[in-house]
């Protein structure tokens, strides 16, 4: 891991951009901290300087309300990183099928989906193993939004993970729900009622089909953007419950 | 309104036994209040004397926190009250439906329910009128849990009531579906996924249903009776969102 810039907020967070291999990333850690600090994974749809000003604020106030460290990284295929070809073409495919008013079919979900977990479960892995070895990290280790199949992968293959917050807003490979039959770690589940790009019964069966005692499902109106204020600070309060 | 009984807890609340007509009630009022206090109304499955170590628990922590009165009234057929012949002989048959194992019919549903709907909303209506002519009464008011057909109606047809807190935990008669496109003040739904007494998709299809702009669904884990204590905390915040 390589720090290639660093920034002090005037909220006294200190921002570092980070390139691990060829994966650039964003470390945000706390002002001060007298022990080492939990952390979040923020996960994103991809874009990350595009993402940069809304996960910054989500960053910041974890650090400043709760003491916690964030980071994130680009997504596979994401922002200046080389295109992946399979999911590429399924990205046209789908273009093609939602124009022409026709049903997403799994394969094109498959082909769009699977190589962003492939490449990007182990690369936030690796990004893990060098967070946690700074000392001013410490864990437990909490995952956050961005692409649900990645989430529930994680949440699956990497015990480091203790809690996670999935947004139900991304399509869902088939073996995402086997997947979610293994996840153990407490969930915090928000489901979008209205989302246009969203399949709010595949949403739900992917919520009954995660093996946690502890799920919590919330759902709000309105489209995939929409996600109400006071939805933030329920995820916040559930990282205080499962990360301090 | 006749005041039966009065104590004074010891965090302060004045907790007021009541009768309006032949109806009973509770009201808890806050220790001290500059100005009219808001107003929550508990609704519960019937029998106040039961149910009252939870009712008052919920109204206490509602007082202290944040300066709500509660007030809680007996269910038609509840308690000492005089039972409801249509409800009893649909309760016989709902029992009769379930040891036989048997899907339990609209019918039973609408005779079980529509009774107390029929009967507790202008009750509740009633004790809006005499609660809210109380000097250290002001609003605004919610109305929280109970029987969810019974909420229902009263957030259609009670303009006083302005957000509703609604367990989707007891049957529903078809009307209240009718009845839930109607709604237009923020809901905060709970719903036990696992319920084994609980329909969950008809609890889904009635989230659907409600017209408000602003509605939450927050789902669970576990059977009836386990809502985990954070949703207590979730409910308040609702509360204090709408109410304060």
């Amino acid at each position: 891991m390589r720090f290639t810039s660093e920034q002090r907020l005037d909220d006294g967070v200190l921002e570092r951009a980070f390139t691990l291999g060829d994966v650039p990333g964003i470390l945000w850690t706390p002002a001060s901290a007298s022990e080492p600090a939990p952390l979040i994974l923020l996960g994103h749809p991809g874009g990350l300087r595009k993402m940069h000003p809304r996960l910054a604020a989500r960053a910041r106030h974890s650090a400043t309300e709760h003491g916690y460290a964030s980071a994130a990284i680009e997504l596979p295929g994401g922002g200046d990183r080389p295109r992946l070809e399979t999911a590429e073409q399924a990205r046209a495919d789908l273009r093609r099928a939602l124009e022409a008013g026709e049903p997403v079919s799994d394969d094109i979900v498959d082909r769009l989906v699977l190589p962003l977990v492939e490449k990007g479960v182990p690369e936030w892995q690796a990004t893990l193993d060098a967070l946690l070895s700074l000392p001013e990290i410490g864990g437990p280790v909490g995952f956050s939004g961005g692409v649900i199949a990645i989430g529930v992968r994680l949440a699956v293959v990497e015990p480091r993970i203790s809690a996670a917050v999935l947004f139900a807003g991304s399509y869902v490979p088939r073996v995402t729900f086997e997947d979610a039959r293994q996840v153990t770690i407490p969930l915090h589940v928000m489901l979008q009622w209205d989302d246009e790009g969203n399949d709010r019964q595949a949403a739900l069966d992917l919520f009954d089909a995660f093996g946690s005692k502890e799920k919590t499902l919330h759902a709000n109106m309105g489209g995939h953007t929409g996600v109400p204020q006071f939805e933030g600070e329920a995820a916040a309060r559930f990282f205080t419950r499962h990360l301090s």
